[in-house]
C-alpha cells in the first residue's frame, strides 16, 4: 500500500515556506489504518512492553499500535496536562521553548518502550520524550514515525545518539 | 472488569475543588485497554463508518475503536490545527470562550458517526463537536465516554438533544 497517496500536501502551513503533511485523508481510511498498524505491530511484536506516544497526533498511532501489541499505553503531554507527580524536559524550537512531561510511574525500569509519533523533522520534540524515559531507566526499543522529512535532519540526529529509527514513509522537501 | 480500580482519583487537579479522574493507569494497563475496546467495539460493530474523536485523550480511545470497528478516524480538533478548510464551533466555558474545529471533508452526508472522548462533563464539547457533524450531515450514531459525571449534567443535555449517550463507568462527585 502506498500510504502517501493518502498524505495531503498543504503548502504555507501553519505559516508561509512550510509545506505541512496532513495525515487526516489517511486516518479518514480504514485500510490506511489497518495498514499502518500493522506495519509497526509486526515490527514490535514481542519486543515491547509499553507504546510511548507524543501529544497529540502521536496518540491516535501510538495507541492503537499498544491496543495491536497488547501493550500498555504512555501518554507523552504538554506542560500541566498530567495531574500526578510528573518529570519534564524543555527543548528549543525556532523561537523559544517547548515542554513535555511524563507522569513518573509511567514506566518502571528496564521495560520495553518504543515511541511513537506521526512525523519526525528536527527530532527535538522526540529527543525531549526519549530524554524522560531515559530517566525513568525504561529499555528503549526504538522511535517510529508515520513520516520522515530527512533533509530536516532528526532521524539522523536519533541515529547518531543511538537510537533506532522506523518511519513508514519519506518527504524531501519539493515533493 | 472493575475499571475504576484503573482509574485514580486526583483531589484539587487542574485547580483547587476539582476531582481529576486520572486514566494513565487504565491507559497504562494493557488489559484494562483491551477491556474497553472491545466493550465499545461490541456495542458500535457494523453501525458506524467513522469514529470522530475529541482532542486529545478523545483521540486514544477513538482510534483504538476505529481500529477495531474498521472504521475510518476523525479528529475534532482545537483551533489552527487543521490544515484543510475546516468548519468551527465556539462554546462556553465558566471562563471563557472554546472552539473546536472540523475539516469540512471529514465525513460525507449521511455517513455513520459516532462521537468518542474520555470524559463527559457539562457536555459543553461533546455538544460542539456534534454541531459540527450535523452541519455536514453526518449521521450521528451515539456519544461513547469512558467516564461520565452524571451529577455535571452532560449526559442529560445530550439526552434531551436526541443523542444516544453511552459511558463505561460513572462517578458522582464525593467518590
Amino acid at each position: 500500500m502506498n500510504i502517501k497517496s493518502l498524505i495531503r500536501s498543504v503548502p504555507d502551513f501553519p505559516k508561509p515556506g512550510i509545506r505541512f503533511r496532513d495525515i487526516t485523508p489517511l486516518l479518514a481510511s480504514s485500510t490506511g489504518l489497518r495498514h499502518i498498524t500493522r506495519e509497526l505491530a509486526n515490527r514490535y511484536e514481542g519486543k515491547v512492553d509499553k507504546v510511548a506516544a507524543i501529544e497529540a497526533r502521536g496518540f491516535i498511532f501510538g495507541s492503537m499500535l499498544a491496543h495491536a501489541l497488547n501493550a500498555g499505553f504512555v501518554p507523552i503531554r504538554k506542560p500541566g496536562k498530567l495531574p500526578g507527580e510528573t518529570i519534564g524536559h524543555n527543548y528549543s524550537l525556532e523561537y523559544g521553548i517547548n515542554r513535555v512531561e511524563l507522569h513518573v510511574d509511567a514506566v518502571a525500569p528496564d521495560e520495553r518502550v518504543v515511541v511513537v509519533d506521526d512525523l519526525l523533522a528536527t527530532g527535538g520534540t522526540a529527543r525531549a520524550a526519549l530524554a524522560l524515559l531515559e530517566r525513568l531507566h525504561a529499555r528503549v526499543v526504538g522511535c517510529a514515525f508515520v513520516i520522515d522529512l530527512p533533509e530536516v535532519g532528526g532521524r539522523a540526529k536519533l541515529e547518531r545518539a543511538g537510537y533506532e529509527v522506523h518511519a513508514l514513509c519519506s518527504y524531501v522537501d519539493a515533493e
